[in-house]
């Protein structure tokens, strides 16, 4: 059974906060939370516990939290590791709700360390006190002024309040991530850190924020997550709410994954899995401090793309256009490499417009980034109609203009001005983004008045991707993760093995019996089984030992390919037979059960894909696939999803991962439908979900690309002992 | 014979300046330039020209040149197109060494305005006058406030006096991007447009910086460029000197090249070839402008890697190690990820610091990122001493360092200035990098004291990335692009064709005289030929027709595969010859010439290059790499570079396009050395260049890959008619 949602009220809306270990001295652990919640204006009841002092900081002090005499709703708790069993039964006594933990000294130094955190944590658990570290820098609610931490950053200034929530596992990414936001001007909802994470995690803040009024976008880092189901819950909530998460995910590369683990002692997974798991749940992820706080702007302060018609041709399913209206044509093909890289359409002016435009300046470009030159200094109304008109013609979903500094020329702003403030209140006009160089005070209206400003043309293009992404996101998924409601398996034939290796044979039915194609065969005991088979399926025919012990078989010359008639069936009977026999002599151990051969059809085909389904220790059953063959040990290009996949998820692999170019119809070989495809994925991966905890990994290779689709002309399934 | 080096000290270090067209408005076209040289402090002698007023702007007017009585180094052109060609007329009079055309209405505009265009240019060359334009915003030269623009720019402040000249094709880019160095405070020496390029290019431009003494880092953009071998000369003389080159070169994508194409109505080449020329070059590509004016930033400020001696077993051309040391893990591993993908080595920290560091801090980290917790907060000298031992230790070239807030903090920055200093003057020591918050003051001394900074830490990584690569540059390779000074080739037996195909047996001869490793093969008039032939090789063989009018001999069913004996070649031959005869009668035109068949022996190997030499409008001869067969299609994952290659940089194309993974003995194949194969490629392209300006293509499809190397299964080459 799944964890209950987490409440973190009493952590982030406390009415009355208990600092144990509260010191007289602001800058220590003890004492710089009293400071903060004192100067800054927290409007809660503050009480310090200390045994030796009467007053702390001003603030009439308790011995003990017993002699309060009431319960608090969270308690700051700064003593050393050893004590804090002590602290967690006191807080029990007391009623506590939640608590934060500051102090190291637990599962980050060793063993004995990583005792005391499990018992911390199951104290917690067994009193229901939401728990929060320990080893962690605290939190803070912007707009209660509410400061459970002991870093000294909020005395430099606060970031105006807004509505981005932030949680970071890590206490210094989080401190500077707040310093960044104050300068950025970044509004904050709320700040998290969770540290060693042994009551909240990360997941559980997400999904908090996702259900809390005041965030409406929510800015993540982590290293790694241990619980994946739980993650993706509150992914799931932060898209059923619609409101965008942007992850700030290290260890992506092998180095970066070793220090990963090393810093957090955990498995942190692979970060193609995350990645699958972000795409799946449409994570906006960032790959630099910078990136991370501009996709925080971007989605709590733009406009999503507009409805749009597409006269041009456009799928109705396309990502929202893009207009790009440039000063500079050198700016505007800048700006169209990217917005081509992030697959933005741009389709050309329509007419009326581009008519328009072309009798004011005659060689002004009306084709997609629509250049109106550096004429716009002399005539700035041409610029300010050509904005007007493609913002509403109802053909874009959003408009980018690069105007240099246009928006500080005396004369263009108030004209600008009009222009910005009359789409705003339109009904229905598409977005409109600047890019250029804009005084602060002009930068500010701009906003005000629902257009974003950047300095960066590239920027500007990544935010309309952004915001085409979050308007992209479904939010009538409720809570399930993808694919649970997906109608169950036909009953699959038990497996009659505990763990280790199915035969090819075995895994080859369980295959088909989920209905992916499979290479038409049969089993056979004996030379002239096999000849029968080989006569049923036509020649040629390949004959492949059959053994659950016995996994590499071509390594052990277990494997006879392109045999066209009953002699070679014979031959190759007899070498396949005498090559188990050989084997099971040289490995010197128990006789191999020989269970006979595979005798299967050779399957005439263009390309190999590779399909597969293994174990994440995070997230469990995950499905890959790419191009097979040399193509898969060159480029690596495979794609990730959880199993079991959904259809549009598993159409998204096969292009990610390019292996949709194998049945687009090359070369003289025909055309296979994607989706056909995607459905033999989607098959793959319920049978491995259909097997369950037992399954360890399953792989179709070769999975031989035909006329007909995928067929699997080999299958390898592993089990596993252990079947939580 | 190429152009000589063009001389640009009449356009940018001018003793007087003409004004033609000079306007007493200073807002007119004709008008700005004067008022930027009078109120901007131009030493030179300006003369406003002006048939109408006898002063304008305060300074006394001459009607014509002709009337001025002294030649003038620099004219400046504000007049309408049409009266260009009696402008030059009168330049060429006066003896006026240089001109700014700041008029449009030339090629840009149809094809009148560039007859008119080319008229200029032609009369320019004639009588010696330097021009730059037409339809371009001009230039200056920030130290002598030379400014011949018309660009109002200039007037809202000038950026620091410095040593990055910067030259841009498009004008609107030009001014935006002054605007965003004034910004960055990004110290500039010279800043040119060319706009359309009837007389200097960007080329004629970088190279002239690149022997101006005032001028250290070259910061370039550019759509395209006619002359690619102008510009290698240029890239080549930066080079030479020792200075960087950091290009923003736009039409990256289809849709930007379209675009980029549309808008200077020239041929770009394909970007991949002008990535190539970069590569070749150690130019630094800026993919936004922020990266732009941050490599600038790099480039001019930065300290290279200093030498580093390794302990800890890393190749002597390595790229130069960096030390990442952090006081938040998190950042740690996200600065760990992009030294990985930018391919820093990290080796760990020596034994003797590691030890000192875990000494004062049990739980710090001494692999690389070096984490040094927040507990430096109460143990600054620690961060200090660990800095200062890294930067000493001789196995950095770089050490990168990541202090949060630390900078501000009162107790720290005295003794980080101590230790700055302390390593600034120190012989030998790396340079440091800081990434961090860090007030504005702070930051200027650090850089005075040659400590870059930066808030973003994948932008301190890369910055040590960019000046690894620009210390990693040859500067003794003289002008000459790389290539023309080996040793000339065997003369190739002369062409019997003057366009068109060669048959393959040509091609295959021209290949193996070139000393490329081609399948053992020989041409057979008859079927008893063809056999004598195929017993000579061994079989199974291969036969092909042969033929130049039929380059896609499977298509017609003139190839057969796989023969195993006589009878098999026998029969080949005549349904290879019928087949001939057969695409003769139905093409219905002249008798296709029947050359015999190539029979060679069939390769046996593990896969397929795919190598070939095509021409670019612009560069030339280019030779391209990559894995053939399905991978080519799918990933297109193809190198490129100039022939004929070197072999660095045949080695380089093969790293880059992942082809290396073909040799490196996977999958039971032997390992074949890298350089043998690179040599075969540095063979094709000096093919290729022997046959010069006649070649048009030439693909080797498939390059078998075998134990000894790649073999050429077979071979196309087409000639063109203008062998210019």
């Amino acid at each position: 059974m799944p964890d209950p949602t987490p409440d973190l009220s009493a952590l982030l809306r406390p009415r009355s906060i208990a600092v144990i270990g509260a010191s007289s001295q602001p800058e220590k652990v003890g004492g710089m939370p009293i400071r903060l919640l004192r100067e800054l204006g927290y409007g809660g009841r503050v009480h310090p516990v200390n045994t030796a002092s009467a007053e702390i900081q001003g603030l009439p002090a308790t011995p003990s939290l017993g002699a309060l005499g009431e319960p608090v709703d969270l308690a700051i708790v700064a003593v050393p590791a050893m004590a804090s069993a002590d602290v967690m039964a006191q807080l029990a006594a007391n009623g506590t709700r939640a608590a934060v933990f500051f102090t190291s000294g637990f599962a980050e130094v060793g063993e004995a360390g990583t005792r005391m955190q499990q018992a911390l944590a199951e104290q917690a658990r067994h009193h229901g006190i939401t728990l929060l570290g320990p080893n962690c820098l605290g939190a803070m609610n912007l707009r209660e002024r509410m400061f459970a931490t002991f870093s000294p950053i909020p005395l430099s200034g606060l970031p105006p309040l807004g509505d981005v929530g932030l949680v970071s596992q890590s206490g210094a990414f989080g401190a500077y991530a707040f310093a960044l936001a104050r300068e950025a001007g970044l509004g904050l909802s709320h700040w998290v850190t969770t540290g060693n994470e042994a009551g909240l995690q990360v997941a559980d803040v997400i999904e908090w924020l996702a259900h809390d009024d005041d965030t409406r976008v929510i800015l993540t880092y982590m290293e790694g997550c241990r619980d994946g189901e739980r993650l993706r819950r509150a992914l799931a909530a932060a898209r059923a709410a619609g409101k965008p998460v942007v992850v700030a995910k290290v260890g992506v590369t092998e180095a970066g994954a070793r220090s990963a683990q090393s810093h957090t002692a955990s498995l942190a997974g692979e970060d193609a899995v995350y990645q699958a798991v972000f795409d799946e749940y449409g994570v906006h992820r960032a790959e630099s401090l910078e990136a991370f706080f501009r996709l925080g702007y971007v989605l709590s302060r733009g406009r999503r793309p507009s409805r749009w018609h597409s006269a041009s041709g456009l799928a109705a399913d396309a990502v929202a256009p893009v207009a790009i209206v440039t000063v500079s044509g050198g700016v505007g093909i800048m700006m169209a490499d990217r917005a081509e890289q992030l697959g933005l359409p741009m389709p050309p002016m329509p007419a009326a417009p581009a008519q328009a435009l072309r009798t004011a300046i005659p060689f002004a470009s009306t084709a997609n980034p629509i250049d109106v030159t550096g004429q716009i200094v002399a005539q700035p109304r041409v610029l300010l109609d050509a904005l007007r008109d493609v913002a509403e013609c109802g053909e874009y979903g959003s408009v980018v203009a690069f105007l240099a500094a246009g928006a500080n020329a005396p004369a263009l702003w108030p004209e600008l001005q009009r222009t910005v403030a009359a789409l705003h209140e339109s009904n229905g006009s598409a977005p409109l983004l600047l890019c250029g160089l804009v005084a602060d005070d002009r930068r500010a209206w701009l906003e005000q008045h629902g257009c974003l400003v950047f300095r960066e043309p590239a920027h500007a293009i990544e935010a309309v991707a952004a915001l085409a992404r979050a308007a992209a996101q479904p939010t009538d998924m409720g809570d399930e993760p993808a694919g649970e409601s997906l109608p169950p398996l036909p009953q699959l034939p038990r497996i009659a093995v505990d763990a280790g290796a199915l035969s090819e044979h075995e895994a080859m039915q369980l295959l088909a019996e989920a209905g992916v194609p499979v290479a038409p065969h049969g089993l056979a005991r004996d030379a002239d089984e096999a000849v029968r088979i080989a006569e049923r399926l036509g020649y040629p025919v390949a004959v492949k030992l059959c053994s659950r012990e016995i996994l590499h078989k071509s390594d052990v010359g277990g494997v006879a390919l392109n045999l066209h008639d009953a002699a070679a069936v014979r031959a190759a009977f007899a070498r396949v037979r005498d090559a188990a026999r050989r084997h099971a002599e040289q490995s010197g151990g128990a006789p191999v059960p020989f269970d006979g051969v595979v005798v299967a059809r050779m399957l005439r085909g263009w390309g190999e894909l590779m399909v597969g389904v293994r174990r994440d220790p995070v997230f469990g059953l995950v499905a890959l696939a790419g191009i097979g063959g040399t193509a898969v040990e060159v480029f690596r290009q495979m794609a990730f999803g959880l199993a079991p996949l959904s259809m549009p998820r598993a159409l998204a692999m096969l292009r990610a991962s390019r292996a949709e170019a194998l049945f687009a119809g090359h070369r003289g070989n025909p055309a296979v439908p994607l989706e056909r495809v995607a459905e033999v994925l989607v098959r793959v991966s319920r049978a491995a979900a259909a097997i369950g905890p037992r399954l360890d990994t399953l792989e179709i290779n070769p999975f031989i690309v035909t006329a007909d689709g995928p067929v699997a002309a080999d299958a390898v399934i592993t089990l596993r002992h252990d079947a939580a």
